[in-house]
């Protein structure tokens, strides 16, 4: 039985570091979070508002799952197991496309994986990352605020430029209110 | 860009067939339900009993989520995204391994997915397959029924020989109740 362990820990992605160029290619690629994206950047991270990483997401609304190969020129900055969630507030809109109300909270749960003859299979956690809308506090990021921790640790947080590490990536999906993710019955 | 459709309609696997050797096979590559295996078998589907088909799911405990590749001997059987639930009942006993009290459900949601360059993308649902603990009235099968319907549709049953089609590849699972899935945190 084949078996390739898939991506190191949070840390040592940001150590491998990324290129921009490679970052700009994501819209295209249907990215559900780009906030996962400065998982990569080798800044010293803070944490630039007051965003938290919510206790309770694994009993949330499970929106879709997506996995990032390494045959995606993705894979370096974002590759793993993309669990994606969103709280109740934001699920009706969810099921039009949005847009979508103050206090949604969309929620990536980003995990290893390994590959076994094929079976690929969730393993640890690398970041989690959340985008929160509020439409008046975060108007320059699309209404969305960003944040994401490295491990799921909320002492760890990665997003010091919202921005260029988020938003810029989620600019093209304005027609569904920057929201990559879609409904899927 | 290039793009991959993975499998087609649950009515399109059951035409198709597949051979028992390869369900076999299933157990060592660590499935989380061979249930969704009958979604294969060239039966006349009745329902053997009165499991039903839980309408909230997408609502309970997402328990981690698996893909089975064309690369894997079970594509034929199972290839698809597997969106692993399980309600209320059963979750204090998934995060010690079992073993589950009665009245725990899980649910595979196994849906279809599409790849593009090298991300896996969460496509239509193929099948809906449940678990239902009940010591006593599943004696045979250890103490769980077994059911699933094409398409999640309540009116498409699958499952006619519950230790066949889905208990054999159970069984080795029997430290853990029966059951392939773990907790993943």
């Amino acid at each position: 039985m084949s078996s390739v362990r898939i991506g190191g820990s949070a840390e040592d992605r940001i150590r491998n570091g990324a290129r921009w160029t490679r970052i700009k290619r994501s819209a295209r690629l249907g990215l559900l979070f780009a906030a996962v994206v400065e998982a990569i950047i080798p800044f010293a991270a803070q944490s630039a508002d007051d965003l938290k990483l919510p206790a309770s997401f694994r009993h949330w609304y499970h929106v879709n799952t997506m996995i990032i190969d390494k045959d995606s020129p993705l894979f370096e900055a974002m590759g793993g197991m993309h669990n994606v969630y969103i709280n109740s507030t934001g699920e009706a809109a969810l099921k039009k496309g949005g847009p979508y109300p103050d206090k949604t909270v969309f929620l990536v749960d980003l995990h290893e994986f390994t590959i076994s003859d094929g079976s690929y299979v969730e393993g640890p956690r690398k970041v989690t990352a959340v985008m929160l809308k509020d439409k008046k506090k975060y108007a320059a990021t699309g209404g969305w605020g960003f944040q994401a921790w490295a491990g799921g640790d909320p002492s760890k947080p990665l997003v010091t430029d919202p921005t260029k590490q988020c938003f810029e990536c989620h600019q093209p999906k304005k027609d569904q209110d920057y929201v990559y993710s879609t409904y899927i019955p």
